[in-house]
């Protein structure tokens, strides 16, 4: 991805309100629309390529059937406008959904609701100097519509989060199977956000590794590759922040939220995914403190190595500068120097030179500089 | 543009209250009124330089006639008065629309609405010493009156953000045309809003740019013109950050106000446009620390290269010190000197010589100082 | 003035509360009572140096007469006891008028509103070290009695921001001539305010200047007299901003109030003020930020061009010790070196010499060091 | 333990919420139950391995026996699984209980009141720098239940905070024995709360031994011991700071209740836990400051200490390389250097010497360099 | 004192809530009691070392008299507990005012109110590295119960700030004398906040002493002594602050406490001690902030001496380098040097060392490192 803030990019200048264009770089696919109609007894699942016949199958259900409609790839904006049209989303709440740079928000609407977030995850990879990130990220949006449906709209960039709650759907006795469609709303909420804790837990894996690197360093500067770690770290961690802040607020407000589609049962498990939010928030502050004390460790750390050599370098000339300069009297080539020519002179400076380097020792070392 | 905060300047001391003074350094043109009459079957455009003339014009439309009058240049303070007495605009609104350097706010008045904010455009242009700033900006006046009038007053210093809608009304089948002017009111401000996301998405591909010359930055000094690249930014930073913040809580004011001048369906517009301001705080929140990051990294990295090179040349003084030490005893011209008289003398001090240096070079690979 | 924090001198341990003391180091003048009694059509203006003529005065005027009593200089205690106590004025009140300490506030009581504030006058002059602060201020108050008066207290140190309002008064066809007491006590504030514009405008210039020394600036170390101009702006800017939060809040709580004595006329004025000062903050809140900014700048600048030189000294130094070490050895006064007998050994160690010098500059230069 | 942060380990992605898994790595000992019936006048204490035992043991007993039930190590699901259903605790509520890194949080039911809080112990220790930590802290889960029941689930790691209530029971008088089952509630959380002061002294104790050391240290350089005291110092203080500040809006959040289940009287005990919690952040703030200020004032201080050596030995340099050009000038072996044959030339050059050297001392002392 | 921090030692691990023990260091005194009995037209002191006498003497004087009881030391606390059975004063009040470390807090019962707070006193005294503090604090409690009885506790540590109402008093017309016993507690609390004033005031002092010692400073180096200095006084702001902050809460819950006991006219006099605390607040935020300013001031302004003298110093020997290489040349001792043989060799060669240090001098000062 090219710009540091994926979130600012694409302003749509001179495009009127509500007009629906796709911004993302997803590949030009075929839109997949994936459908699983159930209940607690009953469970079918297809897939369709055309919005018409996906209709004609799901009206063959009243509302005792929870239908999940999932639109795999928001690039073909005239299918996407075809489900609007039927569930009468307005055509800003379309325009967010594919336009990628949303920031997380809920708004309800007479005949839906409407839920924007934001997929994590975390891409293990070569430490290399090129790869500007490990987290990536991807637009999920729920609408969840009055006749029990809910439809659920992907990028599709990488992993997919919600291929736990299909897994999970099969199973007969899922407490899914038993719930509403806002239940199918959590549970796929919920198992975004498990995401956001993996994504944590490797960024904190990353400060532990850099943390014993640290320790371990024993040499003099700071190696620039861990200082690029260090880099990239903090960037990743800015970025996880930027997202999770307002899904904080999110949760909230669905919370909040006295709409009659999200029954208080499903609340009660709301309550939940916003405990896991402000847990991942709390792990996402201390870890940027993390991370600054061991800069700050690291740095002062090697400043004081650093000076440490410089010291020692520099004592060394010293020590040896003032003898020879001595020397250096002694290899003038005057005429008349006396002490040439004494016959023990050559060992009396010899001594000189070597008293004068041992007092400079005694004297470094009494000032405690060695 | 002179003043680095361009907030704070020309005070009116000695001014009564409500006095009303062009205080900008717009060039003194004639000013020019653009006037649009249109419902959605009708569209006029006429352009004035005369109050009276374009005042006899518009009293043959009525209320169901939506009214955009664009004064344009608001240096000509005796016209503007005349607008502002035809409708009723308060002298303190007044001051406020001449007075360029307010901070954005929505007022509500008995006969009238008005609303005062800022456009930013981007210069793209040469990273010269000289050129101070990227962004510029103006000051976008907007009285929305009671006979389904709008009144916009622009300083005209560079790009207007609101051709695009003029534009966009010459369509007929444009919501705008079958909507009143507050949703002309809305589309204003949007536009204007779009042009913030493009500055932001400049700033972010300053610092892209930025990010990528520091990496592969060899050097061991930082380079004076990209420290005074980051200076700049964070200048320009810091300008729009100042108006964004204050923008947010205007919108938030116009989402709750009660006056019925706004439709509910324009305030479900203008919830969209609070949501674009918030998403440009993020994005500029996230480019402060992103810079500050950057910063960090690039002084580590090259205090560090520093380090590395003062040390290789400390070192290597330090080598030779000792040895020129021995050479200089070596020179010294005592009568009796038995070494020198020695046969193989100079090849045993040379060994010696050569020997010390390894001991050190030794020593400092040891030390792992190399 | 001495202390570095002049809001926290001078405690009146042992005072019984409600005891009037001046606690400030104007001179002890006498103090001058200037009595101004207007309405639409008439005005007379009136100086006293006692209270009981004052009060004879202005009994011959009933409410439909404003009345404005300026009491210019507040040391003479008993003065001010016997006007407090005509107008019923707290003693609690009274203490804090004189008290010239006080942050800013507002309070309402049964006869009579007060409100003390600061203006701040920004001296110019010679930068010298001696001088410690450009910004001067001195404590106002203001007491809105209930027949129409408004009674306002002066220390009267340096420049007078009332002068504009005395002069306006003059004018028949002014708004505070048609206005009551309250509006007189806007327009007391506002002029004030305005006195602020110009103190942040003036260490805008300041910011400014630094940043053109700054940018210009070639020379190699940081000069004393920056650094110390620096030091003097973030005094100025942190002293003035300690004074125009509270102001924010005390306007805040006079637009709060539901007193009948301030007309709802009168708060749409204070609404303005309330702007200004919220601009005023903007503008100080910026300037700090700019200020930080611009002394990263500066230091980095300069720690930058710093290591050059050391550079480039080291570096000289470390090109010609192996060379001198290679002239020390065929210095020395050994019987047999064979090296010295050679007809040519002279010029290949010359050439040598040569050799080794090109090395080194072509080593550093390969390396990027120069 | 391995994470920096334990928060923010072990997602638990693909599990069903509800689902109740263990995540924490006590030993897989077999589970303890200890139960406390007891009355003004009664106590008895049983140990149960089997949870059909225990059932039918406290079924003897009426609501005005408080029974405590303590689960010792929460890793049998099976059992908590049947304590749960018994007293209808919910299954988000059970999996909250055995996935031991919650939030303190504080949560109301219709049949029981849940409160997740952590308890943190001081493990005195060797400075090793191995060790990365000296807090340890442990999850305890209380169950408040309708029939005057208590259930408490501890992780059983290493001290245990409840060991004082029990022995407070024993104690006929106790008020413990004359209250209900809230009040064993408070005296619990009471009890935990106490270790954080015990922690917050200790490392107290730590600032003010480095304080000491760092004011005692005479060496140059800084020691990484004690950087790295500093380091692990401010881990810790990050951690608790973690902890305590969701402590307090947990207590806070109890206060508020209005849940019939904790009495008046108990609230006004839980008061006095909340103002606990507030000193303990206070003082773990306070700490906080107190170590940025003396890393500041050791940095500063030992970078002082670090360039009076380097000055020191630069000095030493400088002074001696003018006169040892001067002695290499007479050492050179031109036939013709007249001051060679000179008689006095060689005195002349020593005496010349010595005005160089004193000349420089005198400088570098006039310029206060020494 | 030996805590850093003393508002965090002495944990009362494993005592039962409400357990009344003395946590302070006071000496183990006799414990005074000391009670004054007042109306306006009469007064008198008496002082006991007993209850059960005191108790006696006060059951003489109904509810119109004022009185006052000062405990006099708090660590006998037998008469403690009496002192608290009489009153109806609950056993966690009791606990609070002899536990010496509490936050300052105000609380609401039945039969009483309680406040507790501290008194600070600057301690005059030398600058010698061993005194850790100049300002030294002290809990103070005040129990204001039914029958106009305030009972005020101290630790009688150091100078005592209720002496001056004892003096005020004995003053028949003062206006304690005409008050309730609350106009007493108002007194009592004023008079400790003075204090405040005099510690704020004396902290500026102290800053001001060292910003001129810094702009003063001629020698290159920080002073050890300066560094402590400033040190310590962070020190003293960071603990002065910790209790201030609280103070404002206190004295703000007191205010908006609805409590007959406290009458309107008294809460009058209480909103003036909440102004001087605010103000208190405000002169210690600035001091931070000044501070912070003047640190980064010295050490910019050091970094900056150090700099030019180290340039100063490695500029001599990058002078004098390339000459002494060239005097070595000529003192090798080739037999074929044509140079040596040539008459005017000398010369030539001092001459081509004086050009070579004049073109670096040249080069230094073009460059403006000199």
């Amino acid at each position: 991805m090219k710009h540091p803030d994926p979130d600012i990019t694409h302003p749509k200048i001179g495009l009127a309100p509500g007009t629906i264009k796709y911004t993302g770089s997803a590949p030009k696919e075929r839109v997949k629309l994936t459908v699983f109609v159930y209940n607690e007894s009953f469970i079918e699942m297809k897939v369709y390529y055309d919005w018409s016949e996906l209709e004609k199958y799901i009206q063959k259900f009243d509302d005792s059937y929870v239908k999940w409609l999932n639109v795999d790839g928001i690039n073909h904006i005239h299918l996407i406008e075809k489900v609007g049209e039927h569930y009468k989303v307005h055509s800003l709440s379309l325009e967010d959904i594919v336009h990628i740079e949303q920031r997380p928000k809920f708004e309800e609407f007479d005949h839906y609701l409407m839920c924007i977030f934001r997929a994590f995850y975390y891409l293990e990879g070569s430490d290399d100097a090129h790869k500007m990130q490990n987290l990536i990220s991807e637009q999920l949006s729920v609408v969840l519509a009055k006749d029990n449906t809910l439809i659920s709209f992907q990028e599709n960039i990488s992993v997919d989060p919600f291929e736990i709650i299909r897994k999970r759907l099969s199973n007969n006795k899922s407490k899914i199977r038993r719930a509403k469609a806002d239940y199918l709303f959590y549970a796929l909420l919920d198992a975004t956000i498990d995401y956001y804790f993996l994504c944590v837990e490797k960024l904190g894996d990353r400060i532990e590794g850099l943390e014993s690197e640290v320790i371990k360093d024993k040499s003099i500067s700071i190696s620039a590759k861990n200082l690029f770690k260090i880099y990239r770290l903090k960037k990743d961690i800015i970025q996880l922040r930027k997202i999770v802040w307002p899904m904080r607020d999110m949760v909230n407000s669905i919370l909040h939220s006295d709409n009659e589609m999200i029954s208080e049962n499903t609340k009660f498990y709301l309550r939940d995914v916003y405990d896991h939010v402000v847990r991942i928030i709390d792990g996402i502050e201390t870890q940027r403190e993390l991370v600054s004390g061991l800069i700050d460790f690291y740095l002062s750390m090697n400043a004081n190595k650093m000076n440490d050599v410089m010291k020692f370098l520099t004592m060394i000339s010293t020590i040896f500068i003032p003898v020879t300069f001595i020397a250096g009297i002694y290899g003038m080539n005057f005429d008349i120097m006396p002490e040439l020519r004494h016959p023990y002179g050559y060992f009396i400076v010899l001594i000189l030179m070597f008293i004068i380097i041992l007092t400079l020792l005694f004297y470094f070392r009494k000032k405690r500089w060695m």
